[in-house]
């Protein structure tokens, strides 16, 4: 239909002159600025809300008796390679949580692929129901420390700058590089001025987050305290509240999310897996507990969508009322967030609705390129005269790591793992075909008294990960992940007994979610099966590699002392 | 400098590492989100902020000791013609009353010399110190039912939609034209439908504004009461409060304003005439009235900053914090808001600052195309057998009108004032060369004995207004505002007592806004002089002619019933 008559059509139904296209009847309708809650018809032209607080008619009646409506929930901050589904496939499993939009940043296929990822999601943001938003990888790599797949300057990411789908640069990482002007992060900024920049700060205080900030950057999700929290605001920066599968921040920061602040507060899950989807849902669970914490009911709805859409500029949407897109989550409770039907731009969502969008091919199928490794690969030579062994120490559900020196075993001239101390082995294989490095070390505090795990999930170059008591279960995983073109495999006694195959960059699987979420229930049983006394280990497995994140990394390239900034000699 | 080296000075100069190039030292800085007041430094560079909280060294240093600092303020909506200086005195006037950005609609010069006006504000625009933007004006002319100079369809605004100054589609005033899905309005809202588009909806509620804001208009400033502004917030409407010389909505709309409502609402003056500038000022009187009804300190100046910049798009403004563009009011008392000092865009604001602008050079000089009238221009035939005439009926501060029918005395088979009722002539005559069109009536309520007073300022076409008490001072008046070009005249006795040019487009002076101020005090005097009873009789003859609103109006066609929506036979 032409536009200008689809107009026309609007205006008139929202007058009650002609019948709308969808009204849904009887609900109550969350007012996310006053707090107001009206039983009301509303009625909806194509994806646009035309008409609230009166009766309405259509072709489509919804019926909303007893349940609530409030603007649809907007995701400000994740990487959708989190889920190990396609984007297509989180739009299915996520949509009906009811978040019909996020801004995601394909860091993690851009890290594989380079611009071939960043184009694969842009075209699947343009089949998905949700509206998917991209920004735009700021810092691939993430640093000079490990091998990644491709490399994005500033150049690289201008073609896509203009992208209907586009919203800006994604999370400046690099917040050291920002402030020492390094020449390729200033060139990014600058090619970016006009537009969102978003940030990643954690712990940046002080005059230097004020050099950060400086450079328009506006937003922040690694805030983890409260106090963190109120400088940032108080320096004009948005505040995500985020709530991952790794991530937790949410309870620290409930208590900032108050009638001043909740145009300035958003919310965002950053990395959030299936299981945590299936098993506790998505920024639904998000909004339930910021409730359940106090916060003001309309205040944390308004965090959820419209501050959301204000803070990224997406001047369409954010709340349920004549002329703005219609995205509506419908709920059972309103504190609770149970969400029970999503409409999205207008449509309502069910299963067939999925069906209809474009299938995407998809990509990097062949992006893991390692050679097989044979058991000698992980081998650790003693050094003479040293009888000290750093070794990584992880705990349970800290992405950080600590260090501890230890005497370990040796045999054949050998370091061995030492099983009653829990300490095994860990080895980083580059995949991406670039040089075969193997970066090899300890890890103590998995708990593994056999066997062996590998990903091919290694935050954020994405090489292959993998832990074990054996070199020869460490090779059978490394090697069956080599095969699969890229997932995760636990091994047992030569054998693989659990396996997730993500063939797609070797971050994603080709599978529906529900497949998925299956296998990771698998894996968790295989690994606990072989002694695993960590709730995730997969998880995080892949944030051994991360040369970011404090304090005792390993990467292809080698052991990494993070605090000192430079591999341990 | 290279905009890289620049941003890399921000950064620097943000972290403390290189001195900025001002700061305002130890000043009293308002957080709009908080409300939290920090006594600290604020370091800018350029035209950005990069530090606060914290101290700082720089070149120029400004004392802030014992004042307070809050963001510029933002005019969401204003005729910057009804100052009657040219838009660069404007800045000059009003700027120093801390309003760094006014969001103006060259509607009234758009009626006079369309698509020439809107470009002749566009490159003042690129002049003033201010940041001046425009919304291109969406109704020229506002009805068929007078002469305009001008006629501006959607394809007529389409090749400014993308200048830098531009920010979306005007005040659409033509509501019911809206609601019908008139043509040339449809293709407007089409044309602008991806940015923003400004309402105007006097009284317009319940599924009529629906239809209306289903077009996805989202703001408005003709709300005059707080039930009218709470549907209208409900339906997901920015509510801008106005306060002008002639529309004065404060008062009532004050209670609207608080915590919950503050990122919704914002301020705006619409047509605010010299002398309420110079007595009372400009928004800067607004706050202090908002802050005195009890509205929070923090919520008004975050409406008149920071939500006023998110409702139109600036997404660079309205926080004083680092990364934002340094527009900034410096206060004496931040309840009174007195303010001593204003930073535009970085820069101090002086008498010298503005001599730094270039000129532009003025438009509309010949635009005043009547020919010179003679006393017997505005006979009015006695029609035999009708002993009674309408009236327009005028009270003090308002502009609708009313009707009164009258027995008028006759001479010469003519219609006579009745000087005795305070029943005076008037006569619109069109000037835009059109078709020499008058328009002639009488007028009850401005007083005066003798003499008449003349104003080429007739809203929205901008004709000529005459009333009198004898054809012969009428004439006079008349024909010295075409000698002029336009402007404002008392004639009395057969010669001009006081008048003031406006020869830019018969809407604006040439002249320093000081040199109007006066000019409107000799006026105001020499109205009083010849009886004149009401206090501003040039206001109420300029919306004399303005058939949009109600009851009885007077335009070049005629006498126009406003109810009726037709001329009176």
């Amino acid at each position: 239909m032409d536009s200008r008559e689809l107009l026309i059509r609007m205006i008139r139904a929202g007058a009650g002159e002609v019948p709308a296209d969808v009204v849904i009847r009887d609900v109550r309708l969350l007012d996310i600025v006053s707090g107001a809650v009206t039983e009301t018809d509303i009625a909806i032209v194509a994806d646009r809300i035309v008409g609230t607080h009166a009766r309405y008619e259509a072709e489509r009646v919804i019926d909303g008796r007893g349940r609530f409506a409030v603007p649809g929930f907007i995701d400000t901050h994740l990487h959708i390679e989190s889920s190990l589904v396609s984007p297509l496939e989180f739009d299915r499993c996520v949509l009906p949580h009811g978040v019909t939009t996020v801004l995601c940043d394909p860091h993690e296929i851009a890290n594989v692929l380079g611009a071939e990822g960043i184009r694969y999601f842009l075209d699947c943001a343009e089949q998905t129901i949700m509206d998917v938003r991209v920004n735009l990888s700021s810092c691939v790599p993430s640093t000079a420390f490990e091998t990644s797949g491709a490399r994005l300057e500033a150049e690289d990411l201008l073609p896509f700058r203009t992208h209907a789908k586009v919203v800006g640069l994604a999370e400046v990482m690099n917040f050291p590089g920002v402030l020492a002007g390094d020449a390729g992060m200033i060139a990014k900024l600058d090619a970016f001025a006009d537009g969102h920049i978003d940030g990643h700060a954690p712990l940046l205080r002080g005059q230097r987050l004020n050099g950060y900030l400086a450079a328009r950057i506006r937003t922040d999700h690694e805030t983890t305290t409260a106090a963190e929290a109120r400088e940032k605001l108080a320096k004009g920066m948005a505040i995500l509240i985020r709530e991952g599968s790794a991530s937790k921040d949410l309870e620290a920061l409930a208590e900032i999310l108050d009638a001043d602040t909740s145009s300035f507060v958003a919310l965002c899950t950053d990395d959030r897996n299936p299981l945590d989807i299936a098993e506790e849902g998505h920024l639904d669970s998000s909004i339930r507990r910021l409730i359940a914490t106090g916060c003001p009911v309309h205040h944390v709805y308004r965090a959820a969508s419209h501050s959301a859409a204000r803070i990224f500029g997406l001047a369409d949407r954010g709340l349920v009322a004549p002329g703005w897109r219609a995205d509506i989550a419908l709920l059972e409770h309103l504190e609770d967030c149970r969400v029970s039907d999503v409409i999205a731009a207008g449509r309502l969502v069910t299963p067939e609705l999925f069906k209809t969008r474009k299938a995407v091919n998809p990509v990097g199928l062949s992006s893991v390129k390692a050679r097989p490794v044979t058991p000698e690969a992980f081998r650790i030579e003693a050094t003479s005269g040293r009888n000290q062994t750093p070794v990584i120490v992880i705990k349970p559900g800290l992405l950080i790591s600590f260090r501890e020196d230890a005497a370990l075993p040796i045999a054949e001239n050998s370091l061995q793992p030492d099983i009653g101390a829990d300490i095994l082995k860990a080895a980083v294989v580059e995949r991406h075909g670039r040089n075969g490095n193997i970066g090899k070390g300890f890890v103590k505090g998995i708990g593994l008294k056999r066997g062996a795990i590998a990903s091919s999930i290694g935050h954020d170059c994405h090489n292959i990960t993998v832990v074990g008591a054996s070199d020869a279960d460490m090779s059978v995983a490394v090697n069956r992940l080599i095969e699969m073109g890229g997932g995760m495999a636990v091994a047992d006694g030569g054998r693989v007994t659990a396996q997730l195959a993500l063939p797609l960059a070797g971050l994603m699987s080709l599978k529906p979610f529900e497949t998925v979420t299956q296998a990771m229930h698998e894996l968790r049983e295989a690994t606990q099966k072989i002694g695993c006394t960590i709730p995730e280990p997969f998880l995080q497995v892949a944030f051994l590699a991360l040369p970011v994140i404090p304090h005792l990394k390993l990467t292809d390239m080698g052991l990494f002392d993070v605090d000192r900034f430079g591999f341990v000699a």
